[in-house]
């Protein structure tokens, strides 16, 4: 099979076995693959892949038709149409999926669409309602809403009735943002100045420590901030005395390190409370762009460049 | 009635009005009032009591006898002896509780004991289950032991069946703190290395902003830190890509802050979980220092000076 391969830093698109699913695991002919942020950091180096996943193909998530299963599968047979998250090596046209992180794609769902989905909605559902428990009427503030995990954030938390406020660096995306949750309650505003819409009942912290104080200081009572994202640099000074008087928390997180059964959980959550949602078009995968497999570099240059709306999705 | 009084940010022993109780409320016949950091904090004009609370009139918690009650008052009846957080006024011969924040003293529990006991029990069991979920088998990290809360939160994790590091400035109160909990597995050890000791699944820190860098280097993965008490400083570096790393979270509050409501709830799981140790001894409150209310002043000062095991408490 080709893979898009990480060679001393640099991406080229190589020849590889077809890797053999064991117990429990399904071989998905991958149909697409997204970018996520990890992926360049593996190529830089600073984000080895877990054991387990092939060290030197990045890609932490894909959509793809079953084509062999290994011995005890029963949630899916050849043929199926299917998404997960993975450790890494989804840009590649084979991949394995352990069956308990695998999704069905559900019908309507184009083949980009379904591979911008897992990590995505997996992480903004874990961090919402897994971590931070976001219930129907807060007030969620979500920072670098125009990104795959913030798309996914303003939908979710509207979708399940809270109000929204999204910063949005790129002012012509921010109608767009807005508009992502048609039915819902989005105010899609510039990054600065953002602490005067508080309070936040839960901040999804994208961008990193530069907001922090600004997070800090407009949480409510109660008021959760999970970090997913430290893009824009990870060293924050916090006050605690302020974060006491809230009475608030900081989560932070990563999907990538967690253990299969963990994995397994939080995708079994999505499938079950999220999936239904994208099946009837309640929430949807914003796609910036797609390329083939062999323009990976493009792709990552693209996802690189910032100020996109949704997905960057690699596609064979 | 007398009372401790802040006058001109000192402390004078003046007479009061004594306090009508209202609906739900008792009158108590204050015999004992443990003395707390935040006290010290109001006398300083930094730390104003909450509304409802004598303005004028420090204490945060307080055991005596129930000398009169409100209408719709069920639970507890004159004569009865109980023990309370309240929102400020209990260095006072008297003071008003409601009755779903009081709690029975147990029969052979002294009157300094149970005015000691409530706000660090209640504060380190909120801490350490409330907000951390400490489970059984876990490793605690317990910074400033040898205080209130610190030998609270000390029996209460060893009493769970979690495994203890504690920290201790004053060298001579370090076989003391290991010896709390008889049959548990406390280590007592100087600040200066703890990281060595971790990794730890919660960190109790009741010393604030110097230690957080060790706290999280040390922290394990899944790991809670709560930070209760900040008198060492409250700005603290935060790296957040090491908190993302170990999945961690970093809980903070204040209890005085709390609806009645939620300190009602507080002490209903107090009551439930743990008035039964210590009424059997498997708990209990050490004592550093009692002083009559009208050496208020000199116990002040005995509380500034640190360095001491367990709590400092008025008597009347």
């Amino acid at each position: 099979m080709l893979a898009v391969t990480i060679v001393d830093g640099q991406l080229e698109v190589r020849e590889h076995p077809d890797p053999v699913p064991g117990a429990g695991e399904l071989l998905v002919d991958v149909r697409a693959a997204g970018l996520n942020r990890a992926d360049q950091m593996q190529v830089d180096g600073f984000y080895p892949a877990p054991p387990g996943s092939p060290p030197d193909i990045p890609g932490m998530e894909l959509a793809g038709e079953v084509a062999a299963v290994g011995e005890r599968v029963t949630r899916f047979t050849v043929g199926d149409r299917v998404m997960a998250i993975v450790g890494g090596g989804a840009q590649a046209e084979r991949c394995l999926v352990h069956e308990r992180v695998a999704m069905p794609v559900p019908d309507g769902i184009s083949w980009p669409e379904a591979g911008g989905f897992p990590e995505a909605f997996v992480t903004a559902h874990d961090a919402l309602f897994g971590q931070c428990r976001l219930a129907m009427g807060e007030h969620v503030l979500v920072h670098g809403a125009a990104g795959g995990v913030g798309t996914a954030g303003v939908q979710l938390a509207a979708a399940a009735g809270a109000r929204v406020t999204a910063t949005v660096r790129n002012e012509s995306l921010r109608d767009a943002v807005a508009a992502l949750a048609e039915h819902g309650r989005v105010l899609a505003i510039a990054p600065e100045g953002f602490e005067d819409h508080g309070p936040f009942d839960v901040v999804l912290e994208l961008v990193g420590a530069p907001n922090l104080a600004g997070d800090l200081a407009s949480l409510g009572t109660g008021g959760r901030i999970v970090v997913i994202g430290v893009g824009a640099g990870a060293r924050a000074e916090v006050d605690l005395l302020a974060l006491m008087a809230r009475r608030g928390r900081i989560h932070a997180s990563t999907l990538r390190a967690r253990p299969l059964e963990e994995k397994a959980l939080v995708t079994r959550g999505v499938e079950r409370e999220v999936v239904p949602l994208l099946a009837d078009g309640r929430v949807r995968v914003p796609i910036a762009a797609t390329f083939p497999l062999a323009e990976a570099a493009a792709a990552y240059e693209r996802f690189a460049a910032g100020g996109k709306l949704g997905k960057v999705v690699l596609v064979t």
